[in-house]
């Protein structure tokens, strides 16, 4: 078993413990590589900054890449700035089939849903997370979140045509229900991609968020402005100041 | 002696000053261990964490591990966030002897309340904390704080049972009153312990809160997932949204 | 290629993936260097700096450094945390035109922004970030952001005189209405720049701040002290305590 | 000239350009050390960390250790994070002369109040920041700053006779009022620390704070502990919470 390649901070690199993890059956050669960039390295890497923004604190949130046809994705219930790349489950996302199944983890609830960006909008990468701005946002809007003008709002995708969004476009996120389980949101997270062909992401009331790019990196951009609107959102509703800039 | 692990920031691993410790007679080799996991080294990783989240600053709150029989528990009034392993106390549980007790230290006034987790409920480890959002929470709520309805509440065991709560289910932790000396807090914290059979910690009323898991990594995995609903329970108050959710 | 410095965070290091970079035609020595003051590496530098402060998430925000007649400019649109020097433009201040220009990257709209900073104030550097504290004084502040009798003004400049501001002096920051396109607002600033010729910053509406400074180091102090002031007059106006000390 | 120990971080040791020093001349013995508890590196590393809270952004703030009859204090209006060790002040105290003093840099104008901490308190260390909860606290009391029934509280000295405060007791800060220069404050930082003889910090309106302790750890641990409860009251207040309990 290797570790993660950070050799800085301490904590983040203490693998976690995996008893009877069987490497050769599991296709370690998916998961294990030296070069950064790998899907399994950049999972491990991501979700720890996501953590220090407190996104996945508590096991919470997960992340998924998607490279050619081999979709990764972080197990259920793990402390995600913990993760090693032996941790990862890998998916061929034709078949959906497991390539690599680690026998001691859950494969993530989150997975139907990952898969529901990749399918209907060939993502990349998809991220999920439980930033309180996003729970705090489903439980003041309705049944979207909307925001305008804000310089901010140019960092997202029209997805409808080519390009980004106009400072004064208005950027609208769908808010879905929450179930008890997690991959009972699927029907509705893809009834609200379909509904809304702009979303590039779609809120869960009271749980947090889905965020979707065609690369990792755009996911992780998509991911960094929403949340920072949701957050100046919140702050507007504290001055009472409308989010959708009135003409 | 020995330092910690971590080479890369030197604020965390200057050793805090140790004159006259008696090191062979004080049972070095209860606390020194190569092996990162390891219940010394562990605590001094975690109370670094704690301390950047603002948990553990002014020398406030502390962490208590069990391995075994031996529970390791930090010293009284140092700073959180320098401790090495050298600092720790360990302690035989069922005797409840120390069978190592640096001798410039005071053992730590939480001890009884640690001890009270770990032959109470069979806890592997116990974390104290000053958090803000449990000291705040512990001013806004009266008998007990009860949230409902919020994804993050799954990451929480119902303990009375195997597994871990629902979405919809109701989170309670009771709150008890603060005493001027720590040790004073045992009865109340053992009383809600028998009248809560289902937490998996307690709130102190003006102080902070006490949380505890089967083992070390649950113990911080609630105490994580606790937190994030107490900060949201307090963006909830300030915007009116009642915490349980009306049915 | 080369990576920055930093051998300490991977993630602050990966370089951005740059496929057809003409790495001679490029001039890359305008841009390599080992010493951590070079401008390619200090704009890498504190732009991972001001990362972390949220000010320039979401590829959000710049930086520009001048050094004699050439000056360095972060490229458009790309994670402002993970440039590498090799991404810099250079231009030439008073031809106006590019010394460097990485082919796979569009230069920064900012650009006529820099100059104005460059060409009416001689100035050493200018930055530019999406801070939160700016946008929400921009909502809550008409014309101008005025504040006084708070000690941080005195490390501001008083640029029509030599020294800094004193204590009970008012520190006034004109705001100039937003545009669709970054460009489109060199006007407005270059004639707020005229029209208060003590200002060493202008905010923009629902956008941000741009800074600026004789050097590079006091750009960045400016822009520190700055964000200090939006920020307590935020905290301020929660509390209903006017920003301008009345006599 | 030598860097300062912490290898990790670049943009915290790059140290800032000295011309003309005269290293020999400026008694470097006095503050070069491979001793990381040297008062020279722990000003500097103590700042840093300073830094990072938001306690001394825009060169506000600073920190002086004394060491026997020797006293160190940062230089006044330089970045406080990207210190080194040569740049440190050397006095005498007794005699109150210089023993090392950098030639390019202007002795802190906080130097009288560090010296009345040290004459009239015999302190070890004296900390100076800007907190924003110190700002935002003197703006919302009048003469005094008080406290009382929060854990935290037990962190802080009685003074006038030994041991700490206990729960119940009720925390009293003096708030002075600010001058148009830092020197100007002498007079009245010297009047409240005659008049409030239990005071281990002074708050200065709309400016910051003055901390001290017998020894560096603990005038950090009392300006930790005292900005917790800074920044609690001002929650408090928010909620209209009165920071001292009624009986």
């Amino acid at each position: 078993m290797t570790t993660s390649n950070c050799s800085c901070c301490s904590h983040a690199t203490t693998p976690q413990k995996q008893e009877n993890v069987n490497g050769k059956a599991d296709n370690d050669q998916l998961v294990i590589s030296s070069d950064p960039e790998h899907p399994a390295n950049l999972i491990c890497e991501l979700c720890r900054m996501f953590y220090n923004n407190g996104w996945v604190t508590g096991t919470g949130g997960g992340i998924s890449i998607r490279e050619g046809n081999n979709i990764f994705v972080a197990p259920s219930g793990v402390q995600k700035e913990r993760m090693v790349p032996e941790n990862m489950f890998v998916m061929d996302l034709e078949k959906q089939e497991y390539l690599r199944r680690p026998e001691i983890y859950k494969p993530s609830a989150c997975t139907p849903l990952f898969l529901s960006a990749y399918t209907m909008r060939n993502a990349g990468a998809c991220i999920h997370t439980h930033s309180q701005n996003a729970v705090m946002v489903s439980l003041l809007f309705d049944k979207v979140f909307e925001i305008s003008s804000i310089e901010q709002i140019k960092a997202l995708p029209k997805i409808v045509e080519p390009g980004n969004l106009w400072y004064s476009d208005k950027l609208v996120i769908p808010i879905i229900e929450n179930t008890e389980k997690e991959e009972d949101l699927t029907d509705s997270l893809q009834e609200a991609i379909r509904e809304y062909p702009g979303a590039t992401a779609v809120l869960v009331r009271r749980h947090g968020i889905y965020v979707w790019g065609e690369t990792v990196w755009k996911a992780k951009i998509y991911n960094e402005a929403i949340d920072y609107l949701l957050e100046i959102a919140l702050k507007m509703k504290q001055f009472n100041i409308p989010t959708v800039k009135p003409k």
